[in-house]
């Protein structure tokens, strides 16, 4: 096998993904002493879904495929970059840019897992099932418990509020209505706390 | 849900996983600027499992437990640390030290999650089934993929030769006899390359 094209393809798809290693995200980790990077933030939440599967809305979610999501929802951004949450112009051409990359890195692959991985990346994106709710959820959720953690590192150097944050995190309680109670308790504690601005 | 001890107890080990990211490997990534390390690692072979699973031995794999045991492999290393595959007093008391790594770590977690886990780690240190036999392939092929990449890196700084690779990774052979074949062939492609000594 090691001599087909289909092989070919998919090593280089392996290899061209470790520059995801290299993206990284306004979050800093848990101990602030530097920020998290793509792969790593990817790493963590396909485990949260392995342990937080109790908590998605539909309870009959297929594990597999959340966990597949969360490891390439963010392989576009080797392109097309992180676009933190709250920045205006950078989200402007962001769906257009993504779309240019996903369509190049998922090209890389033979056509059937080219298919696979492209429709599971719209799936995650157009938060079109249960499956995809409940991974964008995490995916929210999971700088938010590093940034209590640090105590507000990227909230600081950003100067973002609260309310920004509810807003950009509320579309998670169609995915798990009890992480984003949690996670509006960690907004208020991290308020209250003065890791991050009310207002 | 999350005022109960159950959710504290998860929670708490997703904040305790954040440091696997501070673990650092001997391998560097494949452009070499840097070392790689554990949750990189893991997230990348996760997702080589999901799209080298038709080369794994046994045709039927459960992937979500492959997935999902290599997610949480390096976790011991939290406070074991990385001991480089070559280094024979590093090596000599691993098993315990890892041992007791993953009682206090996996033990985070509320009893039944802990058991699976434990479980999971288990299964895949003693490679007592097929998953665990390709997911181990994957976790030796891939340092050797970057190893290719970045000509050499970690070879040349440990001063390793072909016939130690050799060694290390040949039980790959028992989880996935093409993937072994390949890894064979780059360990020689490494040799003619001048990437690795030969002996």
């Amino acid at each position: 096998m090691e001599d087909s094209e289909r092989f070919s393809r998919q090593m280089e798809f392996i290899v061209e993904i470790d520059k995801l290693k290299h993206i990284e995200r306004q979050s800093a980790l848990c101990d602030g002493t530097r920020q998290e990077n793509d792969s790593e933030h990817s790493w963590h939440i396909a485990l949260m879904a392995i342990l937080f599967s109790e908590y998605a809305n539909s309870l009959d979610i297929d594990l597999l495929r959340v966990v597949k999501m969360l490891l390439i929802h963010d392989l576009v951004e080797i392109d097309a970059g992180d676009t933190f949450a709250y920045d205006v112009i950078g989200n402007a051409d962001k769906a257009k840019r993504e779309r240019k990359a996903a369509n190049r890195i998922f090209g890389i692959l033979p056509d059937d897992q080219k298919e696979e991985l492209l429709s599971l990346w719209e799936e995650f994106e157009s938060l079109s099932t249960p499956e995809a709710r409940f991974a964008s959820a995490l995916d929210k959720l999971q700088p938010l418990i590093l940034s209590f953690n640090n105590k507000g590192w990227s909230w600081k150097k950003h100067s973002v509020a609260s309310n920004q944050i509810l807003e950009s995190k509320k579309e998670m309680v169609s995915g798990s209505e009890d992480l984003w109670e949690y996670a509006k308790r960690l907004i208020q504690e991290s308020i209250d706390a003065g890791f991050l601005i009310e207002g």
